[in-house]
C-alpha cells in the first residue's frame, strides 16, 4: 500500500516539525533524537496527567481484583479500510481486558519501528492511537520506542498491555460454563479478515467491507450491570475466528458445543469474498466481535442488550451434554460437521 | 552468532517434542500450531497458577498504588556473554518497575518471532525467561505469540510489561530532588554494551566481560526499608548510558548536576574496550546499574547498603545550585566538561 495518504484525523495543534522525514536508528537510541521525537510529538499527542510524568513507569491506584493482558500487533498492511495498526492495538487490548470481565482503565504502548518509516506514517498511526484511546476513555500511561535496521522489521509493530479493575458483578471462568448455557454473538463475523485481505499485496479486490475494530468494554459493562454472574464466559474470536475459539473452549472446558450456522450473522459481501477466496468465514479473524456464554434464563435479556448496539446480534448455539470436547455445526443445508481449530496459517499477520 | 549452542539450563522434564524444528507462520496463527506450541512447551516451562488459567488476561489482586511499565527488547545478537534476550526482557521490566519505587510482582510476555527461528533457540530463550523469572520471584502471568515472515523481523523480539505495588515508604519523584542531594551508583558502568559489542558481527573481540543483566528489586527494597523517603529518585541508565540519564534528570528537573569521573566505577577491561572502540563509557548501555539520588544525610548509609551486594558501589556526584539544567563532569585529569545526551545512535539494538 502506498503512503500517499493525507492525515485522516484533525489535530488541534500543527504536527510537530522535526529535522527528519523518516524514522532513523537514532530515534530508538534513548538519546537526544528519542527525546525530541517524544517531546515534540508523542507526549503532546497522547498527553494525560499520568503520561506527562515521563517516568520509567506509571503510578496507578487499584483496589481489589485487576485484569492484566498483553498483545503485540504485527498486522500488514498497517493502514487498512476502517483503521490502522494504532487503533487496532488500542482496541485489541481494551477488548482482551474486557473479556476477563474487567473495565480497562490504562494502557501501555511499545513501538518497534523499522528504520525508514516515513514520519507522516508514524504520526498517522499515533493519531489512530489517540483517537481510539480517547473514544474508549482509556489513556496510554507508559511506553517505549525501539528502532531496528531496514529489513529487520516491517514498518511498525506495536505492543499494548491493558489493565483494569474487574467488574464487581463479574465472575468469568471456563469452569462456570454449564450444559444448557446459550452462546451469543454480538456482530457479523469475518469482517476484519476480509477487509485486510482486500488491501493485501497481490490479492486486492473491490469491496466496501471495513475492519470491525472497536472497543467492547462499554457493552460488556452493560451485560455485567444487568446480568452479573449469569454471564459465565466471554471471548473475542480474533486470530483463528469463531471456529478456533469455540473449539478451544470445548477442549479446555471438556464441553460439548453445538452451533447453528444459519444463526451466525455474516454480511453478504463478506460471505461472497470468502467464497471467492476459498476461505471458511468461521476461521476468519474478527476484531469487534465477542462470544458470550450465559445462563439460559438470561439469554433473551442478553440478546436484547446486545441488540441495542448491534442489530445483527444473535443466539448462535448452546452447550450440550453430548460430544464433550467437540464443536458440532448444524450447516445451512441441514448437515452436521465437526469444527476443529484452524490447522495451519490461514491469513498471516491479520492482527 | 551461530546457533551451535547446547541448552544452558537444566530442565526437570525433557524438552517438548514438536513436529517442527523451526518456528513457522502457523505457530502465530492462533490456531492448532499455536496451541501445540503453548501447551507442549511454553505453559509447562513457565507454569504458575495464574498463567495456568490460560485466559485472555490474568486476574491479580492489588490495593493501593501500583507501578506499571513496558519495554520491548530487540537486542542483537539474541545470545550474548552473560545472558540472552529472554533474561534481559525479564530483568529489564523488573528494573523499570523497581525504579518507580515499586516491588515488581507480575510480568506479561509477548513474542514477535521471525519465521524460521530454530526451535532450540526458542526454547533456550524461554529457559532464560524461566530462570530470570524464578530467580527474581516474579511470575509471567499472561502472554502473546506472533510470527512474521522471514525478513520481516530478526529472530525474536520480546515485550514485557511489569506491574507491582509501590513500596509503602517510597516516594520517588524528580520534583523531590534537592540541591545538595548525593548521587550514587551501585556497580561499574558500560559492561552490558561492551559485552554485546564483543559478539556483534564484524566487531568480535576477545574479552571476558559479560552483560550485567540482573534484577534490582531486592536491593531497591532494602533502600526503601531503611531510608524510605530520603531516597528521592532512582533510574537505571540503560540505552544512552549514565550521561544520557543524568542529562535527562538535569533538564527535566531544572537541576545542576556535578559528576566526578574518578568516582564512577568501571572495570579495566571495559575501559580498555571502550578506548579501542572509540566509545565514551558514560554513553554505553548498562542493564544492572542504577543511579540513586538521596538526601545527603543518608548518603553514607545508602552506600553501605549498596556495598553489601556491590563492592564497587560509589558516590559519584551531587546536585548543585549552579548550572541548572546542565551536567558537569570533573574529569580524571582535572578538567571540567559539559555532559549532554547521546546525540545520535551509538550502538543500535543494545537492548
Amino acid at each position: 500500500m502506498k503512503s500517499d495518504f493525507k492525515l485522516s484525523i484533525q489535530l488541534n495543534c500543527p504536527l510537530p516539525k522535526l529535522d527528519f522525514d523518516i524514522i532513523t536508528l537514532g530515534h530508538g537510541s534513548g538519546g537526544l533524537l528519542t527525546h525530541r521525537l517524544l517531546e515534540s510529538g508523542v507526549f503532546k499527542i497522547l498527553e494525560n496527567p499520568i503520561l506527562n510524568e515521563q517516568h520509567d513507569g506509571a503510578l496507578l491506584n487499584f483496589s481489589g481484583r485487576v485484569a492484566f493482558s498483553t498483545d503485540s500487533y504485527v498486522i500488514s498492511p498497517i493502514f487498512f479500510p476502517g483503521g490502522n495498526i494504532g487503533e487496532l492495538a488500542v482496541n485489541g487490548s481494551i477488548n482482551d481486558v474486557s473479556m476477563c470481565g474487567a473495565m480497562p482503565q490504562y494502557l501501555s504502548l511499545a513501538f518497534i519501528i523499522e528504520e525508514g518509516l516515513p514520519m507522516e506514517e508514524f504520526w498517522e498511526v499515533l493519531l489512530g492511537i489517540k483517537k481510539a484511546s480517547e473514544e474508549a476513555g482509556v489513556p496510554i500511561v507508559t511506553g517505549d520506542t525501539k528502532v531496528v535496521e531496514r529489513g529487520k522489521g516491517d514498518k511498525i509493530f506495536i505492543n499494548t498491555s491493558g489493565i483494569g479493575s474487574v467488574h464487581p458483578k463479574a465472575n468469568i471462568n471456563i469452569a462456570r460454563i454449564k450444559v444448557g448455557d446459550k452462546i451469543l454473538i454480538n456482530a457479523p463475523i469475518a469482517q476484519h479478515g476480509v477487509s485486510i485481505l482486500s488491501v493485501r499485496q497481490g490479492l486486492e479486490f473491490e469491496t466496501t467491507v471495513t475492519s470491525d475494530t472497536r472497543p467492547l468494554h462499554r457493552i460488556v459493562k452493560k451485560l455485567f450491570d444487568e446480568c452479573g454472574e449469569d454471564i459465565h464466559f466471554l471471548r473475542d474470536p480474533t486470530r483463528g475466528g469463531v471456529a478456533t475459539v469455540m473449539s478451544e473452549v470445548a477442549k479446555q472446558g471438556k464441553l460439548g458445543i453445538e452451533l447453528v450456522q444459519k444463526q451466525i450473522p455474516i454480511d453478504e459481501q463478506v460471505e461472497g469474498a470468502c467464497e471467492m477466496l476459498g476461505l471458511d468465514p468461521l476461521y476468519v479473524a474478527n476484531e469487534g466481535v465477542f462470544i458470550s456464554i450465559v445462563s439460559p434464563h438470561v439469554a433473551d435479556r442478553v440478546l436484547k442488550i446486545l441488540k441495542q448496539n448491534f442489530n445483527m446480534a444473535s443466539i448462535i448455539g448452546e452447550v450440550t451434554e453430548a460430544h464433550p470436547g467437540q464443536v458440532i455445526l448444524q450447516s445451512k443445508i441441514g448437515g452436521r460437521r465437526v469444527v476443529n481449530m484452524l490447522p495451519g496459517e490461514q491469513l498471516p499477520r491479520i492482527c
